[in-house]
């Protein structure tokens, strides 16, 4: 089989470390100080320095606060919802993290192909329902779906939250399926 | 006809004014100045202080922006992409800025409906027609869209513009519906 | 923003007034005596006579006879269901007329875009899944649809009403959108 | 295999004969004098005579009249988009009706089930892919539609006959679908 | 109406007899001696003699098997699925068979439409929900589904019959599909 | 996280290896001598003697056969497809032998997710585009798209190889979704 050359990181061209306002530099610098590479969705976003400022503000926001969620179980969010909007940057980038978070190997590919058959609770289950429907057809969410959510122990903050990481990343989603954003190598086997 | 009771202004609680840190309720106090009224969406995101400081900086940095498209082109791509997402608080808040931005009282509504029998150019029906590619199927854009798109006069800065703007959106619905967010009766009659 | 001219009212030629039949040309004079305009669907369908007045008797038997149905309630079910065909006559039209029948200038933007958080009853809501069913999937319409009616204090011939006005405009939805019929532009203000 | 019984011609009531209107009731005698039975649809639309009454008027107006489609061209659009909108009656009765008009007897069949394998020609399976467009994505019905038409001889006025002929039998099939009606049983055999 | 000359076969060249293994061409001439007809299948599939084998194997395995379902209702489920798949060979090959096998010359035609609608048991309606769901859904089928076999006497067994049935036509389906394979005149009348 | 128990290898009972017939018996060794493990699917189908011959048996013609497709395009396609189907199982599973063919650790993810992004060759995208519309629409495949495939040098038997494999992989993707088909651990670390 003919092996193609790789992809560039984006269809769009990213700027050098030199070009970046400083504030992004430190902060591109301090992940690949902690993870060993930059992840290309902070290079590719520093092209646009006030939306790189905002979409981390908000997804530090969403992934970092405390909260009646896990943060493997924000992950697991991501992953299901990602697959099912095609996005390989998000799926790869954040099955990673998810398998780290959880301290589970298999346990991203199965979200991301079909979570109801993942391991994981039958109220990982209902939240990952929840996260699905909000991403496919939140025009239809209504009382029923929040009853749901309370019998498996979910409040309305942690309904906020599923509906957020959803919405946040079917925008993340998009933007990475345009940019044609291609995930670092490093991610694919990372947690394995 | 019973007229049933209004609806809140959200499934969720709002907090008062004084509950707002000072930052978020100086913004709120400037747009009731200059509009009038405090958008709804602005009261219901305040509830997350964090989440409305990076909501609004990426908001703005999408549509405030110098760039190629016009303010009312922006304010298209909201109001097409939103109907289709069938987003209550969206269609009907960003159809008055879009009345006034256009000054033009009927294409709010032509847009949401079916943009592609609104009266605008055949450039705007394309870059509506890749917004909504975005919305709906971001995984299949390629270049054949980047290339419509060059025919007519956008460049790839203008792509990512468009792109953002239906994928930031896309986000504000799905949390709009899920929180039940109601436009303010205002915007109903704005520009018309 | 360049403003494109507006586009005529239909994609086919329509008969001056002198050209329609005489009983054809009476309803039309009467509708403008009453409403001060002439709807354009009565000019774009009075180039066919015979479908003309059929369509006419059809709309006329169901909108205007009686039955446990409010009028406002009728025109709820032509709005809904035509701003999920993307028709962009129907919703204008039949937007006002719901305006004016219901004395709210909200309710017709509300039921167009989500009727789910419209400020309408729940037996409205009903109604209107009851009509969206029957305009996307009435193959599956079945024994249930009718209990679920029945609870609302909808009796065998209210479903069939409902069905009857959701399948006629949906009929009329296609016929709009293939011809590019155009709202007149009074259609847009009238009981806001 | 045990029969369940046969199920009634219709979820709702059907009037007895003497009951009905005499113009209409006189329609129904003309069409089984020349037919050697009733259709269901006269019976079942007879129990609301003003509907009846424009039902046929516009049926006829567009399946009786004269013009570039041949009476079996029309009755493909219907068996066509009959079958995708999975109406029993109507892929039945109009199944028949194709096979006697066409003097084929396997046509209707391989219409309902597949048009683009049927033994049809080029030029018919432009009017039927036109008549899917038109049933199910009215909407983004356009310019380049109307252009592949003319390619195959279609004027704008057999487009309007092939868009009102999908679109009526659109309603027709709701109806039937929601009414539960039942095909007579002769129709199966008719032309084979 | 031109009458366009009868499509061929397949898409695909057929092999004479002569060029059929022999194990192959045995099968082939006993279904011709039962039927009086080689079904087409049998010659497409022949061109490659190791799929036949395989194919009819599992087909046999399938339909020719003991077990809880008649093989009228195996019939059944390949009818409803393959309508839904828009197989023309599959539909009126099975509908023949399925009309001889349930000795009633209406079921075919009602249960290719819209089975909701057919001349069948509860039993048979939960049957082809299921088998649907699998044509559909597959990933979604879960716990309740198999609940409602239950409920109608449907054990695991009968479960795993039903969902490889859907399955195996599936398959069947989409190589028909792609190969334009014709069905046998002789189908069409069979069992009416 | 808690974490829960592994689900079982299916939702099926499975034989003892002595309750297996001793052909197939003998398969599980081979197998199991070859990988290091018996894959699931082959427990899990032996359950049903006869199908488990037929499946292998078609599996074998298809996947093993000479021909233009190489081994690593063959996995491509069912990788890519049954991520589209959700089918965990066939997704981890085969994407552990894409790899191993491919000679490539990053292919699996990056074609079951999103393939137009991968690191593929432009004649590999168009025999997946092939693949997919053989997968969920084969109804409308028509000349066109063999047209497509002859511009990438793939023959009229390359087609027929392509659309054998997603309509086989269909079915296979569906009796594993029914049958909560577990894929062996093994599977997610092969070839990365």
């Amino acid at each position: 089989m003919p092996t193609p050359e790789q992809a560039p990181i984006s269809r769009f061209p990213v700027p050098a470390l030199s070009e970046i306002p400083s504030d992004i530099r430190d902060r591109l610098l301090a992940v690949q100080e902690k993870s060993g590479f930059i992840p290309n969705v902070f290079l590719i976003l520093a092209r646009r320095p006030e939306e790189f400022r905002a979409f981390f503000a908000y997804h530090d926001a969403l992934m970092d606060k405390q909260g009646n969620l896990t943060k493997a179980e924000r992950e697991m969010i991501v992953v299901a919802t990602s697959n099912a909007n095609q996005c390989q940057y998000c799926v790869i980038a954040h099955g990673a993290i998810l398998r780290i978070r959880a301290k589970n190997p298999l346990i991203a590919d199965q979200v991301a192909i079909n979570y109801r058959k993942a391991d994981i609770t039958a109220r990982q289950k209902a939240m990952l329902d929840f996260a699905m429907k909000v991403a496919f057809e939140a025009y239809a969410v209504g009382e029923d779906d929040f009853a749901t959510l309370r019998e498996h122990d979910f409040d309305q903050e942690d309904a906020w939250d599923i509906a957020a990481i959803a919405a946040f990343f079917g925008m993340s989603n998009r933007i990475a399926n345009v940019g044609n954003m291609r995930p670092n190598d490093e991610f694919y086997t990372l947690g394995r």
